[in-house]
């Protein structure tokens, strides 16, 4: 089952390391990882989607809980949460298609964020469904280049 | 002087974690890094900020180049190229500055992808400099959680 795993951790040099090595040395692959600043300098946040079996993925959390400079490890797949990811997608369509291109971009709330003669480069957000069905439809336009910022998760808060 | 470095790499387990050993053996810290796969889902790209002096950053992007499942490493810095990041933010206001998050979300061309009755979780993407600005103004409404993709980088299209 593919883990979506949200970790707070001490923003210092080696974390990021060690925290990749201990899925690396398990034989697992790390599908995509975001990791950035909080609002405290001092800690860093980062998000690790990768694919296994549960209790293997439930023993590496386990194992990261442990190590030093980790403050708190979520595996978000247990709670209510959003996910959401950006592109960035430069295509290069036929001339009688860039209005097509144009178009399918405002369908998806993305922005045209720069443009040549002969490409566009678009910043989409959403879930994987959202960026999946929108790379599809850009394929046949020509896509020269797909950037991704990897998945990022957010807890839902509880109404009531 | 800070630079962003983007990465082709065989999306193999253990690039991520050789990766970031070069950086953390040279004590320098990785300010942000996003990992995801590219349009060939063989192909991993990443995207690393850094601040350090210039030779020894282009040190370790030779050593980076040499590196085994290493495809190419572009140092984005020299290029013209467009930056972007994604946060999520999670934020409690008073309730009579609830009208005020929800406007302040429209100009920044933000999207509230969740609330409650007392929270909004809102994305938004920009530049640093947008994205710095909507933090601070959002600042006075108690940020409840804050989380980034890290940047994404891709060259401009020369027009002519």
């Amino acid at each position: 089952m593919r883990h979506t795993i949200s970790l707070l951790v001490e923003n210092k040099f080696g974390v990021l390391s060690r925290v990749s090595g201990l899925f690396s040395g398990r034989g697992y692959n790390i599908e995509s990882i975001s990791v950035g600043e909080t609002i405290d300098p001092a800690i860093a946040q980062m998000t690790i989607v990768t694919t296994g079996d549960d209790q293997i993925i439930e023993q590496i959390t386990k194992q990261l809980n442990k190590l030093i400079d980790i403050i708190r490890v979520t595996d978000m797949t247990e709670l209510d949460h959003v996910e959401r990811e950006m592109i960035l997608l430069k295509v290069k369509p036929r001339s009688d298609r860039k209005l097509e291109v144009i178009e399918l971009t405002n369908i998806f709330r993305g922005k045209i964020i720069d443009s040549s003669d002969k490409t566009f480069t678009i910043e989409i957000t959403g879930d994987e469904d959202k960026l999946k069905a929108f790379i599809n439809l850009m394929k046949p336009m020509g896509i020269k280049e797909l950037i991704r910022t990897g998945k990022v998760a957010i807890a839902r808060e509880g109404t009531g």
